[in-house]
């Protein structure tokens, strides 16, 4: 981490861990360099994908064989969304949260516009979300951590509610992996996407992954059916067949310089106690969130206090929000701000410390009791443009 | 490029750039590692998609603002082939050739299955496809080069054939792009998608493009609509609502680490001249098919000889195919195989000389002449498993 740097935004970008660039630079020079299109058996490239994803099972709760790495989180929302909706019978309503993340819902509009047939995208405000999983409802597709509050859901009671209404459930765990012990499959759940970027560590834009219980997957069709998912690729069938197991899900080829640096980040999860992580997580919000109510009583806290309802995030609300973070960041403590008015702050001992929330706290403090974000206003506008 | 190797294998996975290493060490390290989040503004990561782009358009003759980079060829197929089924009309057809790029014709199955609504795939023996432009054709979807043959379609006369029929046509540039001198906008094309790590030397699963012809941009409607696509992905809106150009067909955040590999690569080519590139690659291909006429006759050629039939690529048919291409490799001649019989050398005069080519010419007269593959078969079942 550089020097002097207060990290609270590794839930929109993790940091670089220090294993990344010896890795980063074998990849590209031997892997790439030297074995040149034998790099796909010599290196391990054809078998990155499934590696990843068994790299990620146990930090979601996902049953071996249940995760497929590649393309992007909409991307891989869009392969299960489509997965889902073809198992939704006589339903035709996907249920969301108008809050969840944009991408999300954008993505269901994309794929109802396409399909036709009656389906439908209903987002209704957070807290209205689970009295309205009703009969006509095909999917519940939900993010277990908002983006903007840190609020987190109860995966398990949800999931219930959904199957008791006989319908399906996706769940957006981008806030979640690698924050806090997901538990997918004892959850029961259907359907999962999630993020690499955040705080899995896996670099700028990593691949992302999906989950799909095992007692979907063997029926499963895939939409996106590219020539990575069929059981043999390199037959060259002119009719798409596709792998027996979760392969199936994979689409085209993989950015494998994203996917080395994705999977060398994921080893520093390896024998990590994600419930403990998470407990000192709490902790240290804990103590964001006491410091900010000593220091600034009237700055109104967006995150939920009790721990069951909370993420790994901290996030507060300002009408001056962006100055306010802008103001943040130039006092090298950085976070970031989410329209209209959240400023968040993403807490994971991994690389915070008890003195960086002692610290973080005094500067925000001092940016809002001295209205410091006004005098950063030229140099804020100046590095917006 | 390794000591003592011939790479005939750029239409695989083109070689890695001296220029390369330092600048993904430079990402990794200074970028994310020092800027971390702020890279996506201070290294450039949000515009690097459409700089990319700009790279990519003087290659493959497309309009500024016509190309959009990201996702892999099959996400990108999917993503214009849905937006020309949209405007299809009464059409229901997808016309293509069955010895297409297998992915291709299993993206369209995908989405015509997910679609319904009659639309269905046709795919033809590659000599039957012009004649079965009719009016019952939405699509005609094609690759101008041919993986297996390199044999080249006459882009100009298929686009004009499909129009006058009323139909649309989406060319697959994977094997033309950097290798020969693609003219989307003259040939009035109307969809087209590439790859970005064979000719272009992007690098492993280097992310992949799409062109869309502006007259069909401004009314096109992503199905694929992710939040890099939307007019203002940061306003964080609840409905989608498309960018004004090229930049709405991003769909995810896009993979920063491989983008920068593929931009770096893409540099080399800023100066180039195509077509002086590809006559010379018809040079040395024309080497290549006299030196094997002349050492064995025998041996079938499967690409055409006229140079208005041909890629950057030369193959043969042999019955042993995989077992004679396993053999040239041992020998450090790298092509590869593609069943059921050919073995295809891509050529590029980027880093392939004449002594190249009389040299592999030789190390293939000798396995074939002395049935030397039959010598390597242990070796080679070895390597398989």
């Amino acid at each position: 981490m550089p020097e002097g740097l207060i990290y609270l935004d590794g839930n929109s970008l993790g940091p670089l861990p220090k294993t990344v660039p010896p890795r980063m630079a074998d990849a590209v020079s031997r892997q790439w360099g030297n074995s040149l299109v034998k790099g796909w058996n010599e290196a391990g490239w054809f078998k990155l994908p499934s590696v990843v994803a068994a790299q990620l099972e146990p930090l979601i709760g996902a049953e071996p064989g249940s995760v497929a790495v590649g393309d992007s989180t909409s991307i891989n929302l869009f392969k299960v969304l489509s997965a889902a909706l073809k198992m939704s019978g006589s339903r035709r309503r996907i249920l969301s949260d108008s809050g969840n993340f944009p991408s999300d819902l954008y993505i269901a509009e994309g794929l109802v516009s396409l399909v036709g047939s009656g389906f439908h995208l209903m987002a209704l405000p957070s807290d209205k979300v689970e009295a309205a999983i009703g009969a006509d409802v095909a999917v519940v597709m939900l993010t277990e951590v908002d983006y903007r509050t840190g609020q987190r859901r109860n995966m398990r009671s949800v999931t219930q509610a959904a199957h008791a209404a006989g319908a399906l459930v996706i769940w957006d765990l981008s806030h979640s992996a690698g924050a806090l012990p997901v538990r997918l499959a004892d959850c029961n759940a259907d359907f999962a996407v999630g993020c690499g970027y955040k705080f899995l560590n896996g670099g700028p834009g990593a691949p992302a992954f999906l989950y799909v219980a095992p007692r979907h997957a063997e029926s499963l069709v895939p939409t996106l059916s590219g020539w990575m998912g069929h059981s043999a690729p390199f037959a060259f069938e002119s009719s798409y067949r596709p792998a027996s197991g979760i392969e199936k899900m994979q689409a085209g080829t993989p950015p494998i310089l994203s996917l080395i640096a994705f999977s060398t980040a994921l080893e520093l999860f390896k024998d990590l106690d994600l419930e403990a992580l998470h407990a000192r997580s709490l902790q240290l919000g804990d103590l964001f969130i006491a410091e900010m109510a000593r220091r600034c009583p009237y700055l109104e806290l967006a995150t939920p206090r009790d721990h069951r309802l909370r993420g790994s995030q901290v996030s507060f609300r300002h009408a001056n929000g962006y100055e306010v973070m802008q103001a943040l960041i130039a006092r090298d403590v950085i976070g970031d701000f989410r329209s209209p008015d959240i400023i968040r702050f993403g807490i994971t001992p991994l690389y915070i410390s008890h003195d960086d929330i002692i610290r973080a706290s005094a500067t925000l403090e001092q940016i809002l009791r001295d209205r410091l974000w006004d005098t950063d206003t030229y140099r804020v506008r100046a590095a917006v443009t």
